[in-house]
């Protein structure tokens, strides 16, 4: 499957909203096309959106009729300004941006030409994206020994193929321990609102023949009081230097309940999504979504007219609540202060 | 608002699964019908299944063509199976076919007349209803000093006037609270998969004005983490005599939160939620409903075709995350295994 791809014509994302029903793909031919499209949710999870911004900014620069450098370093503030106006909580956004930038910013000190500059942005996007495959594989071959055979895994969100380049980041342990021949199944919550467990991973897995059983959010504590689950594997939006979590709502909850029952609860994701700025959960913003995604499902109203709503997008777990977290480059453990900074500089 | 009502045509029952969209009366000609009702959910709520049941024996009996006593006991015997085979976690249900059936067999013991059997059958049934509004009243009155004024009151999915005969008893706590002048409003968890807390409980709660707003399940741990909820309050199907609470699927998942965040977690019930004869949660049958629930939202697919499901309706909330149980005659501390029976027996 093709989460997203770099193509002449431009930016092809297979379209998230639309999934399971239809597997359309969407075409962004504009940077602002590709904006919208992470705003609106065609694409989500926090490294997929990293690479979509990339890409978006490679696609901007390349379609800029800018003559002079200095005409394109105004473009270049407006286009990663608009990209990066998207989605407030997820780092990987913040992390792409901040590396074109980089090397945008190296590429004018050195008086590039201005097709050079364009050719290796493209370039850089398209690393970056193949970086992203190749840092999930390593992280997913990271988390098979954390993975208990002949248990079930419980998942929220899609932390997938479809939430990264390819591969997935809790989904690709998962992948790791199948294909080292762990004996494991798949409980995937449904995740309210925008339903990316039902929608996305059950989706994702069925294809990929792991089985999985799908139940609603509120079932969580259900199940893992049953002694069912082996672990829990997530993904991450954004990781604080200290290790507090921020991922989908409902994270939270679901740690909660899993210490209390004697549950590892583990964390995937690329270092990319490591904040070292940050120091706690409690300076991460939290996007607040539209009132729609709750009161409707697939455009059926399912709550009264009127009605206020809150729709938090993400919650913020303490590290206290997280086993471990994997990266590309190990798996760190508590105290994380040290042991995410030890990864990031290695 | 009418939950269930006696009529000389049948029971009528507010159809809930039609709520919010649609306020439609269903009439039911038959106890099968009444049967075929519970079932389906057209009413639910331990309390009104309860009082449904009762009408349901007594529209069952007035119809018989029996000429004879042993005729209609044996076609009693049938309607109280018919009844008592529709759900299997909430205790009121076996609770009212067993204090009809106790009626029932003192009429023939003393070798009433099959039509005074018929009227007091009926006559009983309408007194099971009166008795379960006085009881969520009072109920409602005893729970006032435990809501903190000035905060917000979580609850899950609708434990109202439409899961009762009238006035509810979680949202009893809440009325009785308000009409005493405590400033609270209502965070109503939706309640997937059937929505109750979208569907009935925003909308009762907005149909008497009390401000309320709608999240989803997934978001109960960061709300309770957030010091903005004063107390849980919730119903339940059946209470253990240790004072383990079998309630709607996800309450688990809310007292383990509530624990964790130093929030007070309530239990509103009549006695008849009680169940002395089961020793503890373990010994609660479980109800699993049917797949398409969790599969589809008001008909619409949300998730791939053939993945598989579990639906669990409910969950056992252990009682050491029970701060207080409130009932009728009072309200029940640990240790409950003496408390509940001694408010039983009083």
């Amino acid at each position: 499957m093709r989460t997203i791809e770099w193509t002449p014509e431009g930016v092809v994302l297979l379209d998230q909203r639309k999934l399971p029903r239809r597997e359309e793909y969407h075409l962004c031919r504009t940077y602002q096309e590709v904006a919208e499209a992470i705003r609106g949710m065609i694409i989500r999870g926090a490294p997929a959106i990293g690479v979509a911004a990339a890409m978006g900014i490679a696609l901007g620069v390349r379609q800029s009729p800018a003559a002079s450098l200095d005409t394109l370093k105004a473009e270049f503030r407006g286009i990663c300004d608009t990209l990066a106006a998207t989605r407030p909580t997820g780092v990987n956004l913040f992390w792409a941006i901040g590396r074109m930038r980089l090397l945008f910013d190296d590429l004018v000190e050195r008086r590039a030409d201005l097709s050079a500059i364009r050719a290796r942005l493209v370039e850089e996007a398209q690393k970056i994206k193949e970086e992203d495959i190749a840092a999930n594989r390593a992280l997913g071959d990271y988390g098979v020994a954390l993975v208990p055979a002949g248990k079930t895994v419980m998942t929220i969100c899609n932390a997938g193929a479809l939430a990264t380049a390819g591969y997935g980041t809790a989904l690709g342990v998962i992948r790791s321990a199948i294909r080292e021949g762990k004996n494991v199944d798949v409980l995937a919550l449904e995740t309210r609102p925008f339903l990316q467990g039902a929608r996305l991973t059950a989706w994702e897995l069925q294809r990929d023949h792991i089985p999985t059983t799908l139940i609603t959010d509120n079932m969580a504590g259900h199940f893992l009081h049953s002694g069912r689950i082996g672990c829990v594997v997530v993904g991450a939006d954004r990781i604080a230097a200290n290790g507090d979590v921020a991922n989908k709502i409902g994270t939270y909850t679901v740690a909660v309940l899993a210490k209390e029952n004697g549950v590892p609860f583990y964390v995937a994701a690329p270092l990319s999504t490591v904040d070292l700025n940050i120091p706690s959960g409690d300076a991460i913003p939290i996007e607040e979504r539209p009132a729609a995604e709750v009161i409707e499902i697939q455009g059926v109203p399912i709550a009264p007219a009127g009605i206020a709503v809150s729709n938090p997008a993400f919650d913020v777990t303490p590290n206290s609540y997280v086993s471990a977290i994997i990266t590309e480059r190990g798996v760190a453990r508590p105290p994380y202060t040290e042991s995410l900074r030890e990864l990031k500089q290695r």
